[in-house]
Parts: C-alpha cells; sequence; structure tokens
C-alpha cells in the first residue's frame, strides 16, 4: 500500500503540475467557456497520470474520462478523472479536483481528492484515517449529525439530475435543513471536514465517484448508492454520501419514495 | 480618495482578522450549520471596521448588515457586509467575501470586495481601472461577449428568487450558454476577471450590492437593476451585471418579459 499512496501523490503532483497554468490563463479568458482549452488540460494531465502510473505499475489496469479503459480486467485498476468539476474550472472557481483512485477487484481501496490551485489534498485509504492537508484549514472527520432536519445538504446543480430522480432529490430536499449548490467532489471533501452533512447526486461516472468512497469513509462517513448499497462498477451513477452513517436510512427511504 | 482607499484596505484586514480564525474551525463544526458563530464573526468584523471607519472619518456615514445605519443622510456613507455568502462560509468553501463600499450623494465610488480565506482582494474605484491581486492567478478585465447565447452565466441560488421574479430569470438562464450555481459575490468577482459574463440575482440589500458596483464598472462591465438603470439605495433589490455592456439591452429585454 505504501507504494500505491506514493503513487497517487506523484501522479496528483504531475497533474496539478498540467493543470495549475491554465487555470484563470488568458487562454481560457478568451475562450469564453469554450471545452477546447480545458479538454487539452485534462487530456495532458491524464497522459501524465497514466504515464506515471504504467511505468510503476505495467501490470495494473487504467480508466480515465479521456482515454478510457486498459486492461480493465487486472486485479488492481486506477480509475481518474483529471478535472472534476469543468465548469468551476472554467469559469475560475477553485473548487475543481483532480480524482485518483485504485480499485481492487472491482472496491476502491484508494482514494485522492487534489485542489491544486490551492494546495490542498484529501488521501483516503480503505481501513485508515483519512488524511487531509490545506493551507486554509479543517481537519479531517465526519461530523455527527444524526437527524435530516438539522443537515447542511450539498448538490453540484439541481441541473444533474434524470426527470426521474428529481422527485427523490427534492424529498431529501424537504427533510434536510438547507441546500448548497455547487461543488462537485468538493462538497464530498467538505462532508469528509464535517462541514456538510449529506450530498446527493446522480448521472455520475465511476471515474466521479471512486476516489471519494475511501476518502469519506476513513473520516466516518458512508458512500453508497442511492439503495444505500455499495458502489460497484455497474452501479447507477446515483451516489449518496452521508457523513454520519445514521443519516442513512431516512436518506435513502426519501430518495426512494 | 487616497485615503478613502487606505481605510477600506485597512477595514478589509482587520475584518479578515477577524473572520479567518473561524473559517473552518471546530467551533463551526461543532454549529452543525447554526448561524451563532457565523453571526458573531459576522458581528465581530463589522464592529471591527465600524470603529476604524468612525476613526479615520467621523462624519461619513455607516451602514452595515448586522447593526444598521448611522448618520445615514452624510454626504459619504460607508456600506458593509462583513460576510457576504454565509451558506458559502458555513460550509467550509472559501468563496464567501467581505464587502465595503463608500456611496457618495447614494452613488457607489468605491467597492472593495475580500476573500480573507485565499487572500483574494477586487479593488474599484469610479473612473479607474479596477485593481486584483490574489495568490491563484487572474487579471481584473471583463472579457468581450456580446451574444447571450456564448455568454457564462452566474447565479448563487434557484432558491433566491420570489415567485415574481423566477420567469424572468428562466427567460435569461434558457438564452445562455450555461448556468453555474454558487457564488454570492465571488460570481461577479470572476465576471470581473472575464471568467463569467452574466449575473441576475434579486432579493439583494444595498451592503450585497454596493462594493461590486465599482469592481465590475472599473474592468469594463455594467452593474444596474432588471430595467438596466443604474442602482440606487431605493432599488428594488434586483441586480444584473454583465461583463460586456453590449449584453445589457438583450438582457434587460428577457427579464422583463
Amino acid at each position: 500500500m505504501p507504494d500505491f499512496i506514493a503513487a497517487a501523490e506523484a501522479a496528483a503532483d504531475v497533474a496539478g503540475a498540467v493543470i495549475r497554468p491554465l487555470f484563470r490563463s488568458r487562454l481560457l479568458v478568451e475562450a469564453k467557456g469554450d471545452a477546447s482549452p480545458v479538454t487539452e488540460a485534462d487530456r495532458g494531465a491524464e497522459q501524465a497520470i497514466r504515464a506515471l502510473l504504467q511505468e510503476r505499475f505495467p501490470d495494473h489496469g487504467l480508466w480515465g474520462e479521456e482515454y478510457g479503459p486498459e486492461r480493465a480486467a487486472a486485479e488492481y485498476l486506477w480509475v481518474l478523472d483529471p478535472i472534476d468539476g469543468t465548469r468551476a474550472f472554467v469559469t475560475g472557481r477553485p473548487l475543481f479536483g483532480t480524482l485518483i483512485a485504485l480499485l481492487r477487484n472491482g472496491r476502491p481501496i484508494l482514494g485522492l481528492i487534489d485542489q491544486p490551485a490551492l494546495g490542498e489534498r484529501w488521501l483516503g485509504v480503505a481501513g485508515q484515517p483519512t488524511r487531509f492537508r490545506s493551507p486554509l484549514g479543517g481537519a479531517a472527520g465526519c461530523r455527527p449529525c444524526a437527524r435530516l432536519a438539522e443537515a447542511e445538504l450539498s448538490c453540484t446543480s439541481p441541473d444533474i439530475f434524470s426527470p426521474a430522480d428529481r422527485p427523490g432529490f427534492e424529498r431529501l430536499r424537504a427533510a434536510a435543513r438547507r441546500v448548497t449548490w455547487g461543488g462537485d467532489c468538493y462538497s464530498y471533501g467538505l462532508l469528509a471536514l464535517g462541514l456538510v452533512d449529506v450530498v446527493a447526486e446522480s448521472t455520475m461516472k465511476p471515474w466521479d465517484w471512486a476516489a471519494l468512497v475511501p476518502v469519506v469513509e476513513g473520516a466516518g462517513g458512508r458512500v453508497t448508492s442511492w439503495d444505500g448499497e455499495p458502489l460497484t462498477l455497474e452501479s447507477d451513477g446515483r451516489v449518496l454520501a452521508v457523513g454520519d452513517p445514521a443519516l442513512l436510512p431516512e436518506a435513502v427511504r426519501l430518495l426512494q419514495g
């Protein structure tokens, strides 16, 4: 495991070196929201991560948002999203993240969330307490919050839900204390710091959620499907995270209706 | 004017010193979204700002969110919001801001947006180019964007609109390229960096918008009511900001319906 952790950290470092110069750059301002410079950063970062991991672990599989799967049936599979939160990146908000996960036989055993503009990093390893470093403060550890009526809910956007998923989210939202919009992976990071209590989203791909599982669970929380089951590569993209596991039954009941 | 600028900067410094220690603090985690520690930071910061300004300019008026108006009929009136974006602050997102504006005979002549956790500051002075400093990069200056179909729209939350204002916003949103949620004052700061093109919100108080006007206008943009008129202390709280003034007529037409 120490080799895997060192590789994940090194991979996040090289990705950050590719991504940081483009953040708020002239190129991005001139692109006016056009995706091409972001795609370029996304691809450059994924290539850098893949090259590093492939050299260190030639037998491992790789699966990234930009370049798809390679040896996906391997025992160890790295699942990557170089820039999670493209819209935050494009509009200059430092709340996007680089996501790096390692799955063993389909289960996430390591997850890393990196915010390269701020120099913040969450590292989760199955069975170990989540580590967090940031110049802005904050400490890893979910907070107790046994009642949804007291829970801070977070969600990237009301637009991410399919029509079928929207009513479930609205029931959860009505029961929560309040909702804050925006955030992508960053909201799950804040949940792992005890600042957010629930996140519910849908249409998520494995590279969107795989790294979040060890980070949140190593901080005492839970990440599941909307059925309350562990996420797998076959899951339907509906993701629920709670800081206090006591929230899980009620949240699942409301999401399912 | 140099004395006013120096005072605004000093006031933002003292407010930051009050606010920073509470950001992501144990106290805030334990409060679980309860407003009291934030209110305390808000009040402490406003008291610090008021004391500083009152000492330097005993004849000036003061109007803050927490402590209300004092000598509001004075020629010079400072309008303050120590923590704009309370929900961002409470959930650990470094996108809240301290807002300090100076109005002369009801018109904003100086505006400052400060992000104390990140060390970012926007300073706008009527008739001067907006200044911006940040360890994250970015440069003051709105970008050209003559067509709404190419515009990045930003808005704090779909929940801030009254039922009467919602249809106007939805028309604008349908015409824009896309919308990013979240941000409070930070979205207007991003507009002044050429990373966002339009912001439309309602139910805003003078302390929410006064500082934004010189910042955005000094970067080449415009801040108006939903009628396209300059904002005044009697305005109805519906605020529209555009980076490219060419967007204004179409945005106003859509908001008004």
